[in-house]
Formats: C-alpha cells, sequence, structure tokens
C-alpha cells in the first residue's frame, strides 16, 4: 500500500485499524485450524457442507418453485410459465416471500410470548423477579392497568395476562403501534396495515398463500408487511420490554469478544440461542458456591460462561458474559476442545451441534420442547422449575469437565475489548452527559438530533442480521461498519452483527479512532464506542422506538431522516419479518443476500421500489458490500440534501 | 367380459353400474371436448399444464429440499448428507410435513373464524340469522353460557366472542375436545397433543420449524397431530357448527351433478370455494324477483346456481343446489360458454381462472381479501354489507347474459340425481325410521352399531379429499367406492370425493343395487343412497363426532371400530392437515397419493406405523387404487376379527 497517497485522515483510520482490529484473515487462519481439527477427527463444518450443498438450486434461489400442494412440486420454466394451478411466477415469488416472512414473526413473536410467561411467573420469592420497576409501571400506565397502591406483582400478573393476550385477541391492534410516532401510525391504518393479534397475522399469512387462495403479488406483500409489524412492533417488542423489566434493562459494560474468551484453566459453558429465561439462570448458577466449589473439586479454576447468538446477546448486555462468537462460529467453540457444555434454547442452533459434539467431550444439551435436536442431551427447562433446571444443567457441565482432553485443547489467541448496554434508556442517559443542564432539557435524543441537523454526524445507520456462507464470515458487517464510521456515521448494532464488531475490536472505544473526524469527537464527548450494541435480533424493536422518538423529537417523519438499515449477511426468515417491519418503519434498509425473489420482477420491484408509496421507504439488494456501502452513503446524504441540512 | 364367468352379486352390480352410472371413460370423452375448446381459444387447462410442468422435482417430492434459511436452498444427495447447518434428512423432512400440514390447520380454521365472525354479525333483522336454535342452544350450554330468558341474538353474540378467542386465548385447549369419545380424551392427555388455541398451534408449527429450531422428527411429529387437532376439534368444528346454526343443518334432500347442470336457456352462475357466508347469499338474491326479472329481461329464462368444491357441498347440502363438479372441473365450467360468472370465496381457486375468463365472457368475480387473483372482477363482500355486496354480484352476472355467445355453448349432456344432505343429526333421523318405537330407544346410533355387528354392514368408510392430477380424474374415488359398497361398506363423503360421487351417480337411492346384499339391503330399509354426503372439507368435523358418537355408544375405543378413512386423490394441505387429526382421532386413513414425506424412512415409517403407540391409528400410502381397497378391507376385517364379530 502506498501510504503517502493517503489523506491524514485516512493515515490516522489505517494506522488505528492496524492497531485495534483483528483482521479478518487473522480470525480466517484460526478458524482454518480448528476446521483441521475436525477433518483430524473426521468430522465436518459448515464450509465442507456449503461446498457439498454446490450447486445449489437456482429454483429455489429464484422463488419460483411451489411445493405449497401435492400437485407439485410446480417449477416456472421457459417451458412452463405457471404451476398446474395456473399460478404464475408472481404469485409462487409472492407467496414463497410471505411465508418466509411468517415464519419469522412466528420465531421472534413466540420467543416474545415465552418471556411473557415467565414474566407472569415473576413473584418475590420465585426465580423470576420484576428489575425495572419503572418500566413496568410505564407500561402498565400506557395498557391502562390500575398501579396505584397495589402490590408490583399483582400488577405484573395483570400486565403479563394482557401481554399474552397480544397474540391472540379478537379484537383491535397490537398495543405497542401507539409507541410508534403519528406518521408511522397515519400510514399504517392508510395502508390497512396495522397489525391485529400476533398469532392471527401468522394464520392469516399460511391461509393466504394456500392452494387456491392469492396469487396476486401485491396483496401478498400487503399481508407480509401486517404480519411483520406484528413482529417488531408487537412479539418482539413484548421480548424485548418484558425481558427489560426482569433481567434489567442494559446500561453500558465492559466485556469481550471472540473465540479467546474461553479460558483453558476453566470449565467452559456454551449459552446459545435467544431466550434470556434460560441463560439467566445459567449466570446465575454459573456463581453459585456449591458449584463454583464443584468445579474447583474437578480441577478447574472456575466456571467460565461465554455466549453465542443473541443468548450470548442478551447476558453480555446485562451481565457483560463475553460473547465467543457468532451464527458461524458454533461449531467452533466446540472444535476448541475446551468447551464442557453447549447449553441451547430456541432457533439459529446448528442441528451439526448433535453430531459434533459426540466427537469431543462437549455436552450439547437442549432444553426446549421447540427445539429438539437428535444427538443432543436433553434436558427440559421449565420457568416454573427455573432454578434447580439450571443448576443441574450447570452442573452437568462442570462435572464434565473431567472428561476434557486437556492435551487437544486449542482455543485460538484473539479477543478484544467490547462496551456494549447501549438500551435506548441507556443511550439517553449517556446523552445526558452532554448536555449543559443549565440550559438543556435532560433525558432526550435532542444531542443527538443536534448532531445530525449540524453535520457532525451525517446520519445513523443500523447494521444488524446474521452470518451466511454466501459472504465471507464477517466481512460485509466489518467493511460497511469501516466505511459509515469513516463517513461520520453513527453505528447501532444488535445480533450477529454486534459480535461481528466485538469480535473484530469494533466495539472498544478506542476504536474512535478508525472514525471520521465528526463521529469521532462525538465519541469522545459523549464517551461511547462507535459501535453501539443495542442487543439480540428481537431487541431490533428497541431501534423502532428510537427512530421513532428522535423522529418525534426533530419534527420530521421517520422516512425524512438520513436514517438507514443494513442486513449485509442475514439468513434466517426472522431477518426478512426483521426487513419488512424496519421498512414499514419508514426505514431503507439495505440487504447483503438476495431474497428469494429473483424470479419475479413484480415482486423484487415492488420490495425496492413500489412498497415506497405505502410506507416511505424500500429495500435496496445489493451483494457487492462496496457498492451496499455507496448506496447506503447516498441514500443517507440525498435525505440530508432533502432536509436543507 | 365373460359375464358367465361372473357370480350373480356380481352381474347384478355389473348391470346395475351400466344402467346407473357416468363411466368415467364417458365423462373423459367430455372432459376432452371442452380441452378441444380451450385449444381452439389458443389458451390452455390443468393437463397442459401438467404436461409443462414434467418431470417434477424428485427432491421437493421426496421432501428433502429445504428452503427455510438463505443460506440454502439445501438438498440431500448422495453427496450432501446434511443441509448447511446439519439437519439431516429426517429434519428437513419432517420439517417440511409440519410446516404442510400447518397451512392446511391454517386455511380450515380461517374459514372457521370467518364463520364465526358472520355468526357474531347475526340479528333478527340483519343479513344473518339463526336457524338452528336447538343447536345453538346445546352448544351454549356447552360452554357454560347462560340461556335461560335470554334473547337467542345476545346469546349468539356471547358464543361467537367466545368461539372467536378460541383461536386466541391464552389458557386451556380446544372446548369441543369434550365431545370426543373418552378414549380420545385420554389419549391426547396422555400424548401432550391436546391442542391449545387454534393460531398458537399454527404459529408454534412455524417457531418449531425455524432455522435451527427443532430438526428431531418425531418432536416434529407430535406438533403436527396437535396443531391439527386444533383444526379438525377447533376451526372446523365451529366452521361446521355454527354454519349449521346460521343457514340450518343439513337434512336429506335431492339434487343434481355433473357439469350437465347448466342451463343453456338460464344465466349460470357458479358458486366456488368454501364460505358459505357468501354463496348462502348468492343463492338468496338468485332468487330476488328484482333479478329474476332482470335475468328475464336480458333474454334467459332464470337465473341457474351451480357449485363447485367445497362451497357447492355447503349451498347442496342445505339448499339442494345441483353440483357442476369437483375441483378439476372448475375450467371446465368457463370452457362449456355458458357460465355468465364464476363466484369465489376462498381456497381452491384456480389462478387459472383468471386468464381463461378473459377468453370467454364469463366473469370471474373474487370477492375475499383473503383470495385476491389476478385477472378477476374484484367485488368485496363483507358480512355486514352482505345482501348489497350479493345482490351487486348477482346483478353482475345476469347483466352479462347478453354477452353470452350462444352459438358456442357446450353443456355436455351428462348429469345424475344425488340424495345430500347427511349430517350427524339427519343420520341419526333416518336411523330412527329403522327403529321400533316400542322397544328401541330412538335418537342415537344403535341401528347402525347393531348392523355393523351383526355384519350386515361390514364397516364404515370415509372417502374424502380432493382430485389430483397425479391420479386419473376421479377414478381413485370411484372404484374405490364401488370395491367398498359392493364389500358391503357404508361410505360417507365429503368434498371433492363427494362431488365424484355424485357425478358419477353413486348418490342416488337407486344406486344401492351396486352394493352388496346386505349394504343393499341397509340402503333399502333406511332409505338412504349407499353414499352419504356430510358436506364440505371442513365437515369432516362431522365425520369426527360421528365415530367418537358410535364408538361411545358402542362402548369401544375408536380405533377398535372397522371404520377407516380414505383420501385417493388428496391435493391440498388441508388435506394433510385432515389426515392428522383423523388418525389422531384413531381412525387408520388411507392415502392415494403420498405425502412429500418420502425421502425420509423415519418420518415414512412413523407416519405409517410408529404413530399408532401414541393413538392406536396410522396412515397407510399406496398409489395402486386396487391395492388400497384391498388393504382398507383387510383393515375393515382385522378389526372386526379383534372385536370378535
Amino acid at each position: 500500500m502506498e501510504t503517502t497517497k493517503l489523506t491524514a485522515l485516512e493515515a490516522r483510520i489505517a494506522k488505528a485499524t492496524e492497531k485495534l482490529l483483528i483482521p479478518i484473515e487473522k480470525m480466517e487462519e484460526e478458524y482454518a485450524k480448528l476446521h483441521d481439527i475436525a477433518v483430524a477427527k473426521g468430522t465436518e463444518t459448515w464450509e465442507d457442507r456449503k461446498a457439498a450443498q454446490k450447486p445449489q438450486c437456482s429454483f429455489g434461489e429464484d422463488g419460483v418453485c411451489c411445493r405449497i400442494c401435492s400437485m407439485g412440486p410446480c417449477r416456472i420454466t421457459k417451458k412452463a410459465s405457471r404451476g398446474i394451478c395456473g399460478c404464475d411466477v408472481h404469485g409462487i415469488v409472492a407467496r414463497n416471500y410471505l411465508r418466509f416472512s411468517a415464519g419469522g414473526t412466528a420465531a421472534h413473536s413466540d420467543h416474545g410470548r415465552e418471556i411473557m410467561h415467565t414474566f407472569s411467573q415473576t413473584a418475590a420469592d420465585k426465580d423470576y423477579q420484576v428489575k425495572d420497576v419503572n418500566k413496568l409501571l410505564k407500561i402498565a400506565k400506557d395498557w391502562e392497568v390500575e398501579t396505584e397502591g397495589r402490590d408490583i406483582y399483582d400488577i405484573a400478573h395483570e400486565v403479563a395476562e394482557i401481554g399474552l393476550l397480544e397474540y391472540g385477541k379478537v379484537h383491535g391492534t397490537q398495543r405497542f403501534i401507539k409507541w410508534a410516532s403519528k406518521d408511522r401510525q397515519e400510514a399504517w391504518a392508510r395502508e390497512g396495515i396495522e397489525p391485529r393479534a400476533i398469532d392471527r397475522e401468522i394464520a392469516e399469512c399460511l391461509h393466504r398463500t394456500h392452494m387456491g387462495c392469492s396469487s396476486e403479488p401485491i396483496a401478498l406483500m400487503r399481508q407480509a408487511l401486517r404480519s411483520a409489524l406484528s413482529d417488531g412492533w408487537g412479539g418482539s417488542m413484548m421480548g424485548t420490554e418484558f425481558s427489560d423489566v426482569m433481567f434489567g434493562t442494559p446500561m453500558p459494560r465492559d466485556t469481550e469478544a471472540n473465540l479467546g474468551v474461553l479460558d483453558a484453566d476453566c470449565v467452559n459453558i456454551i449459552v446459545h440461542g435467544h431466550d434470556p429465561s434460560l441463560s439467566e439462570m445459567i449466570v446465575k448458577y454459573a456463581e453459585d458456591p456449591e458449584l463454583v466449589a464443584l468445579a474447583k473439586e474437578v480441577g478447574a479454576k472456575g466456571i467460565n460462561i461465554a455466549g453465542v447468538c443473541c443468548t450470548s446477546n442478551e447476558v453480555t448486555m446485562r451481565h457483560g458474559i463475553p460473547m465467543a462468537g457468532n451464527f458461524l462460529q458454533q461449531e467452533n467453540c466446540i472444535l476448541t476442545g475446551a468447551v464442557e457444555a453447549v447449553i441451547v434454547d430456541i432457533q439459529c442452533i446448528f442441528p451439526a451441534l448433535g453430531p459434533l459434539s459426540q466427537c469431543f467431550h462437549t455436552k450439547f444439551i437442549t432444553t426446549s420442547e421447540i427445539a429438539r435436536i437428535p444427538y443432543a442431551t436433553h434436558i427440559p427447562f421449565s420457568v416454573e422449575t427455573a432454578g434447580a433446571n439450571a443448576k443441574a444443567i450447570v452442573r452437568e457441565a462442570v462435572e464434565n469437565f473431567k472428561n476434557r482432553d486437556a492435551e487437544s485443547v486449542y482455543i485460538p489467541d484473539m479477543k478484544r475489548k467490547a462496551t456494549v448496554g447501549y438500551s435506548c434508556e441507556a443511550i439517553i442517559k449517556q446523552l445526558d452527559t452532554v448536555c449543559n443542564s443549565f440550559v438543556d432539557e435532560l433525558g432526550t435524543y435532542q444531542p443527538l438530533v443536534d448532531c445530525i441537523t449540524s453535520g457532525v454526524i451525517r446520519g445513523a445507520v443500523a447494521v444488524v442480521g446474521c452470518n451466511n456462507p454466501k459472504i465471507r464470515t464477517d466481512f460485509g458487517h466489518i467493511e460497511l461498519m469501516k466505511k459509515m464510521l469513516k463517513n461520520d456515521c453513527v453505528i447501532v448494532l444488535s445480533g450477529c452483527s454486534a459480535q461481528a464488531a466485538a469480535k473484530a475490536g469494533l466495539m472498544s472505544k478506542e476504536a474512535k479512532d478508525i472514525c471520521g473526524a465528526g463521529m469521532k469527537r462525538v465519541c469522545e464527548l459523549a464517551d461511547i464506542p462507535p459501535v453501539l450494541h443495542m442487543g439480540s435480533c428481537v431487541d431490533i424493536s428497541r431501534m423502532m422506538r428510537l427512530v421513532c422518538d428522535v423522529a418525534t423529537q426533530w419534527g420530521v417523519d421517520v422516512p425524512q431522516m438520513p436514517v438507514v438499515g443494513c442486513a449485509p449477511e442475514w439468513m434466517s426468515e426472522k431477518a426478512v419479518s426483521i426487513g419488512n417491519y424496519v421498512v414499514a418503519t419508514g426505514i431503507d434498509t439495505f440487504l447483503g443476500v438476495v431474497p428469494y425473489v429473483g424470479g419475479s420482477d413484480i415482486v423484487s420491484n415492488f420490495l425496492q421500489d413500489g412498497i415506497k408509496e405505502w410506507v416511505g421507504a424500500s429495500f435496496t439488494f445489493e451483494t457487492d458490500m462496496d457498492k451496499l456501502g455507496d448506496l447506503m452513503l447516498e441514500n443517507i446524504e440525498a435525505k440530508r440534501l432533502a432536509l436543507g441540512i
């Protein structure tokens, strides 16, 4: 590289990058070493399975294959422009898309339901308590639950029943949509996409796409938005808000990330999945004196918990539990040979962990009836007996330490510091620190609005979503973040994207040095890392509230703001549900993996353009990460121009 | 054929068959003529599209293709035994099967929900009334709704709200499962498959099958049964029972079937779909003096309504409206050139009707947001404005008569008489006619039990389900029925299977002559046709009640009875949901089309065998119709033997 040609900014960033970040190449080297271990054991990892799946079916990839009835399967080809029932390619693609999205809505929302169930079991003397009383009282007030002079658990149980009924109530729309900005509420009412009971929206997705129901693509898209809104402003939001009520609303704290957080001297337990009801208890019992003593008895220094995927995000946000890795690192954890147990709840758990764990001493422990996986040790976890279950599970892990083959442990020596915990409440609190309490109103997003309108920050980017073997692992996340930071955009993160950032080192406060001058200054003044970890994938609901509240504070509509969403490496149905509700919330959303809609120009164009007429925002599909970044920056600058800022 | 070799029975049956039934070959000849019309118009029908789809994808057919996340599509092949996530073939097949079933549960149950919504709008002075007061009061009592001294519409509205909440209630299981026999209730409780809120079961199907949740096939099968039970003993049963309450519980009445029911001199209106809320109003306004006068004004003799698919079954059961045809005849109706309007509600409507109707004067009128189809005239139908909507729709059809090209009308000269209307209540009433009122208790199924235990009837067969181009149209239905009747089995029918029978002539009382001696005698004594039309596909709930009540009356468990279910030509997701709840209700079920499970011996064997351990019944897959019939007869005789009868 000819550094002489770099600008001062570029030089500073290049230097900081070299000093602070773990390059992707270094991570890939380590992953390759772990893969060698798999090969040596005669087993396989996702890299091998990906290779075996090549070439992938182009009919499926384009969304033009229909298996909705048993007259089929039908495929749209040059010689067959319609399925046997007469459905054309647009109907087939749209039906598949709606069902894909519905799968995501169901997964997120059922997670939210489980949280509400846990919440319904809170009691002062049981496993789960109310920690954030203020948040509960705020929701109770919004939901018109009497709070005056009542025991907090009486209030909690009444609120829990109301929340659970949001899934199935006969009349009315989701309660949380009132938290959206006025323009959003008006758009949803106008377009007939105000979400009703969550489960009803899901059932209707399946009904509309049943053989012989809808084949008109745009009508199907409307239901995609309505059902997805029942996720983002319903199920997911309940998941987030009531997790906060029970486990505490996250506040900034320090932790570490990447495989190096595993400790060769400790019992290592990986928590993996999504639902914090389990992982909160695992974290608690990992500190249980009896179990810690047991760990020492079996020769370990202690019990070390680390996380993968969104369960990791939940416990890092609230307890600073280190993040071992994101979605595509789940096998790597086992391959280190240093993990006594991978304890999982629901979603994004590779079935591969079953057979893989059989090649190591690692216990792969499933706990939920929702996620039953072959070759796992199944220890049912129930909210009603949570403490006892969790203790038994941790004990199982600790006792497994003796089976570890210390000789064959290989923990990559790589990890980075990270500061996490940026709930909306935490962000506002942080913003208060830059206010002048004599002249400014505290507790608002005004300082953020000021930074954006002044141009110190050009815009905000939410980088979210999974990993996907179709994209070089974490490359999309990290390269886009670097690009946006250089261009003075603030970044909020959730899910595997957040872990990508943390693993690389972007989530440390020192990473301010890889930002443009404006963003660097903001990081220093507000004492924040340049990328803010907002939580798990259900916590994208936090971002929805953030954006709507900033719009209201600012006095503009959401689609006017220089704010974009981006999921460069998404993979799950949940991500499509998220994309739909994020766009419906007025935020232009950029995807680095194209959904299965390529076969229909009507559907593809609608998502990338026509949808704007309804909600003021749209998707962009672009698999070239550099171009994707350019498009996001263009979008942000165009919006600034339109606002005259 | 060497008739000399026939037994006397065979000779009698052969003679009656020739006299009474329209042979499939004759129907095929007529369909071919209609197909020629399509060709002449430069358009196509399902036969052409079926040909164009060949060969169909074997991955899809075997259920081994996964598109549940965007890492895929993945396919299990010799070189790839797992998807990228590590899911094996059994997990993939089972997930696909569960989702397929969930689609059916959603469709049926959402139909039931719409019926409950219609029911909630009943009033003495509005479009919908309570017709079967006794049935309503029975349900109200079961549901612990106060009835004493209350206005029937007050009761109706309270019951409607409770019914609507069955879709989304937070606690408890489906109310109607208490109507099942004791052995069934015990089995469902023991196996953890008592269905909770319907929509919740559907959402959970999607969640369990989401990427990284369940891949353990048997766990997925359990949810397939539980969710399907929420259809059969929940959504579908509500659809049936409350349609009866509003539109009257069917009683025997005469009608006709096959394409010859179209009348060249009349305005012909086809009602097609499933939800009687619309068709009841269409039937009503087809008799509206103003519209009849308008029909005469435009040159027609009157307005002739005929039906296709289950909407047809609904209105034939309650009004004797003739059945033009079943699923694969929907295009044929338009091809006659004699149909002014095809008015559709939801489900099983070929998207092909859109472009096809453009080649004729026929108006293809969609009415529901659930079923939006390109190239249709969309006239929204709302329960709140039902009468006005229906009148406008019928007017649209009548005014279209002037556009008919009388020269090019071709109505096949084939139809048969049929006696329909065999609800459970009608069957019991009919059985009363063979009782001796001095010694027998009236109002029970005892005469039926007596016929079966004595061996006059060997057993009962429910023949249900759709048409599927994979099976020679109606061949499976008709040949199996003939075989079972010859072997002295009584047959109950619903859906397209019922129409197959009616079209051929099997549903006339004269068809007793194609039965064995015992069944012939029963037909004569009870004055019934040998095949009993019990209604639409949601009305399989009637069969569930029938079987459970007979079992209770008899004092045996459902799986002990010589009763089998059969769907020789099924095609839709609904059929798989039905199959699952029928088997869960203890009835061995025989399928002539193999579900997409061939790729997994675990799933395939479980459905055909292992499932018995849970519910005492299982599936049989056999595409050879003759063998399928033999297997059913063997099953029945084996059960008789076990019972010692």
